[in-house]
């Protein structure tokens, strides 16, 4: 199976340690991960694991998008905490209408969270994932466990 | 060898990327780390390394101050981004007056960098190594390889 994690600016501060618990996660459900990013957050990646343990592709945001078909992938993971990355997220689902998608969407500002959870909803069928969480990666953690948890069961089913 | 690496508040999105990086090259170094930190660095730099493969001991930086001796490391490297960052940098280097110190400052506004570092320097005889950067951790990755180098160097010798 093939995930597509996607990566929004990298100014949050628990979106790269975010990142490499996602594609940790992914991997031990048998997903090869491909990591969508601007440069700057692909950097920030690069520097989190200098050994290479948690093992990923890595590919531009914007490149990826002229290539990108809709059976390459299986899931679809966005890290939603902006504007850009709620359209960049609708922008990939709607290239690949048939690909289970969740959106994970974070911001210390509640409204901000309503605000990109809605986006997300009139325009894609993402399960959407919602946290108010900036520094502490917990809350963002817990609820991705979850909704991991049960993509695990519909894999099994 | 002992190193102790000191966080500061977890606001930069490059510090947590930068922490598990100097773990890496201080472990290759042949140095056991400890990192001292508030708990909020120190839930990222956990959700960063899911699996554990970049050792190193967790302190709280409150309570270690009170425990600390000279002679516990033979290396302290502090993260300087703010002024409480610089303000425990001192403190600690005040308590450990004979360990050689490294202190990596770094922020977007190079006015704020200067201000971190004549703090620094005013307070302590640390090897101060300066970088203006935020989102990209690549000029304080390089900035970082080069003062670890030397002090390769001047432990061979």
């Amino acid at each position: 199976m093939k995930a597509l994690l996607l990566l929004g600016c990298p100014e949050v501060p628990s979106q790269t340690p975010m990142a490499i618990y996602a594609i940790d996660k992914l991997t031990d459900m048998g997903y090869d991960v491909t990591v969508s990013s601007n440069p700057a957050a692909a950097k920030l990646v690069k520097v989190s694991d200098p050994k290479k343990y948690y093992k990923h592709e890595n590919v531009n945001i914007d490149n990826f998008l002229d290539q990108v078909e809709g059976s390459d992938f299986d899931l679809i993971l966005g890290f939603v905490h902006k504007d850009s990355a709620a359209t960049y997220f609708i922008t990939y689902c709607t290239l690949m209408t048939d690909v289970k998608a969740i959106a994970l969407v974070f911001q210390r500002d509640s409204s901000l969270v309503e605000e990109y959870a809605q986006m997300v909803a009139q325009s894609t069928d993402a399960e959407i994932i919602k946290s108010k969480a900036y520094h502490n990666p917990n809350p963002i953690r817990v609820s991705l466990d979850k909704a991991l948890n049960k993509l695990k069961e519909e894999n099994n089913n």
